[in-house]
């Protein structure tokens, strides 16, 4: 590669921003020019963990970060702090929050106070992003539509039971992410009143009902999908992740499993048929601080830049 | 009371052996009489656990506590044992294997290998027992039909997607009990092919897509139940669970944790609603060792023997 | 029981205050009459916990519950308010935090910013409350307490490394407490600067180096201690918890866990030979919010109020 | 590099085997030649794990691959297996069992039942491996010895405690190793009988005390070490690992964490000083089954090969 691209990380002490630094550091055709936390600005790179060299400049501000003049940044950031966030000239910006998923102005409304502009939806095996302005899917979305998006012709409806490691709501302190709740607990949440409802019912075109879970694990999330169809799906499922490698569609009978996906970029896909009732079941399984956030901002990234689209994914091992 | 009932119990030594032996020890009109295990016989009941005290008496084989002349027999054994078990003269015998749990021949050999005999399943609030021989609800098959069986006149299918802890799968060793395959994992198995299918069909009168997936948990099972309706299904579930000290239906808005019922022997009921697909979400948290296996057990012993229903189940407390 | 004491709980809300409530609910001669806390002040007492029935009287301030005129007071607090508490009257108080665990002046005012006044430490087995006023241990210090204080004239030092899970350190929203930082983790924290350990100290009459680890369960403390000593220390061990049916001394070769105690009001104790350095092994194992918290506080309460030592308390049950 | 080594891996299915797998597939100066499992001979790679693609070589018997004429070999056997295993030819074989871990005949003999043979052992920092055969540590010996070989010479004794993750006891099925025994609890073993502590005392030239916990988490292992020293340890440990890029001796007052060396080759050391019992705390954490199993067996293979040390290793990366 003749030069690397210029990244700047905008929140970069949170989950999904030290996530993108893991595969901005391990890319060789990025290079990390600003790092952004309005808490840790001022502050060496090895604030935020030991294992970061004295090589990574010190903390910026966000706002310190986003006019660093980087080819690409990566948004890190709230909902709000993303929605009120001007895009500096021609740079590919990725925001891993959900400010810009929703095109429908009055769902971006309803869910998110915001107005959606030049932004496109991108998740690479399915929707492509379209520009320089990149809206990272949702954790939960990502896994639903992998399952269900490619046989979204031959369905009308879907029910998407999701479980995903705590990892998943952030490092901000809430009660429901304490420990002494999470610990060998599990509890559903936002029942039926979940954002990425809209944001995968705007992907498949029907809405689905969706209801989350929190496991005590602390990454990885599995979303078990339920559709009636008398199709076969297995040939759609396999088309569409033929040329991926980043979702690989399992034999018949292989169940997906966290700890396969774990601190990777990957997927794994699964379907079974229930005979009793005629119900194809679609299973996803990801990590949700990589296929579900890190990993995809720079795949999605990648694509923007004309890099080949895995470059810097972890994507390797066979861990234990 | 009187006199106390005498207890054995057969497979004394297995997780729900275990937790039935709790009950019994708490319970002021039973007293064990036979400790049965075929792997501790001839030792002292603390070599199952230290917190047992002397007063107990040592373990017997299975053969020599089912022939120990007690009055309620608890068969915490393997399914094919249970199976192959003759019940002594006209003792309450309580199975908690499935051995006895499905009552359409074919069926019963398909799934156990076993002919349905002379036994009435027993699921107190919703199919009382009938008769001394009672075959003790499976622990998914109790949170589905304690979701679904109030509510089976309404509705014509279910989707049931069940968590449960590990316990579920019993003390035996397999890779898939290993803690290395379970810790920080979270896997679907069995699916669409778990025979508490089957079992939940049976008394639903239609059958539903059952998947169940191992969490990374000791104890407690949750149960999400989806089904399309458009009757309002609060009330059903109100008046079945009215009398009940067992079973609670959450307020509106509140949705069950694995973490209120753990240890005890009761079960919350939480119901929504997603309007965006006219599904409602019925919701069953409970003990698998609990409700789900020796408090249910204990339940039905105390009504065949004509006690109040509750004696001896650990329905106090709001541990952490 | 000719009539029930009155309690008021300050800091209802807490882990250690619902813990108390849990064992004052369940305790034939306590009635509680005021549940304080400054957060759920006003609503009713399920708020809390939808476990909790409708017959409790609804949350208070903590002002207005230390007004109640009940014959016990609980002190769920943190240091601060706890120090700042005015006694009312003769009740009986069991102050919960640590703010009055430290005789000597010096200690009590670097470790907690108060002065000691007319309190008195109370370890039921070891050092029992004397007075009305009792300051409840600290759950490390009870555990290593438990395991050195019976052979405290034998020895001169001692290394405690211990290990607990997060409900140690209380409700409040902590980094360090959150489900990301906990999971699948272990760290040490405070080491060799945690406040138990001048407590530990006053109580021995020697200083001991004390190690704390934060474990990735909810519940449970595992002291493990190292001691030099020549002495045969069983007979030391068996003798001081003889007549205890709160404290168990394991028989040789058996090793104490979490999973035993946890959810109890119990401890085990254990004791090892290093054969070749020459090293006893005390290991001690209880429930921090048990023995090491609530349990203990209601034991020292039935003292001071002349009751059955373990009356209300958690001792039975062998659940898996 | 002109050409790679190749590589036999024995006892390819267990843990250490398939983590030895994980680096040699990421190793470009290896190539994996015959993947030894006599439970899954004949089969594809995939087998394993879905994860391994189609260019791998089928499993063969551990005799077969023994046999294959590789360069290296890695036995990830049990100790008996390694004991009989006859070395062929002038090839590299890294022992990750115990079997020629001990030098001493009698102590060889009373912990493995093996004669010890022309093996060295391996850790590469402290005690890099001379010759073909090499002994790789245990994973608990790794750690306390890390800690403590730096300072050796200035201390006379010490105390180990550790904690490990479960993979550490292999995935072989054990009661003990049953998740329903593993989940929410902490449990010592093997009290001052591991066979661990005399390799440790070995290395070190005088015994330690050490006692071994079991944690319930995936992978990880912490070592808190107690030492009696008026010296000042800093220096010593940060001269013996300054040159490393494997060991992080951490800056004052950070302690070391699980997290931070999962899934990772990397070990991070803390030193601590309890002011009042005048103790020295060395604290080290690494992966069982990286540093302490296969990360270091391919860096000693390294050394034998005349590689540089660290190729192929899991050293990057910030994973939450």
């Amino acid at each position: 590669m003749a030069s690397s691209a210029t990244v700047a990380i905008l929140g970069c002490a949170g989950y999904t921003g030290q996530e993108t630094l893991d595969r901005v550091l391990a890319h060789p055709g990025l290079e990390p020019l600003a790092l952004g936390s309005d808490t840790l600005a001022g502050q060496p790179a090895w604030a935020l963990d030991p294992r970061l060299d004295g090589d990574l400049p010190e903390f910026l501000t966000n706002a310190e970060a986003a006019a660093s003049g980087a080819d690409v940044l990566f948004l890190c950031l709230g909902h709000e702090e993303a929605a009120a966030f001007e895009p500096p000239g021609d740079a590919v910006v990725v925001d891993l929050s959900g400010a810009h998923r929703l095109c429908d102005a009055a769902a971006a409304v309803e869910w998110y106070g915001v107005s959606p502009g030049a932004w496109s939806y991108g998740l690479p095996e399915l929707f492509p992003p379209q520009g320089p302005l990149i809206a990272n899917p949702g954790c939960y979305a990502t896994a639903a539509l992998l399952a269900l998006a490619p046989v979204r012709h031959v369905i009308a409806s879907a029910v998407v039971d999701a479980k995903s490691g705590v990892s998943g709501a952030g490092k901000s302190l809430k009660a429901s992410s304490h420990a002494g709740s999470v610990l060998e607990n599990l509890a559903p949440y936002a029942v039926g009143a979940h954002r990425h409802a809209p944001e995968i019912a705007q992907q498949l075109g029907f809405p689905v009902c969706f209801v989350p879970h929190l496991l005590p694990v602390r990454r990885g999330l599995l979303a078990t999908c339920y559709v009636r169809s008398d199709a076969d799906l297995r040939p759609l499922l396999e088309e569409a992740y033929a040329p991926s490698h980043v979702v690989r569609v399992l034999p018949e009978g292989m169940a997906p499993e966290l700890a396969r996906v774990q601190a990777t970029d990957a997927a794994e896909i699964a379907l079974f048929h229930d005979r009793a009732t005629g119900t194809a079941i679609v299973i996803c399984a990801l990590d949700n601080l990589g296929k579900g956030a890190a990993g995809q901002a720079v795949q999605n990234a990648n694509i923007a830049l004309g890099l080949e689209e895995t470059t810097g994914l972890r994507l390797q091992g066979v861990l234990v």
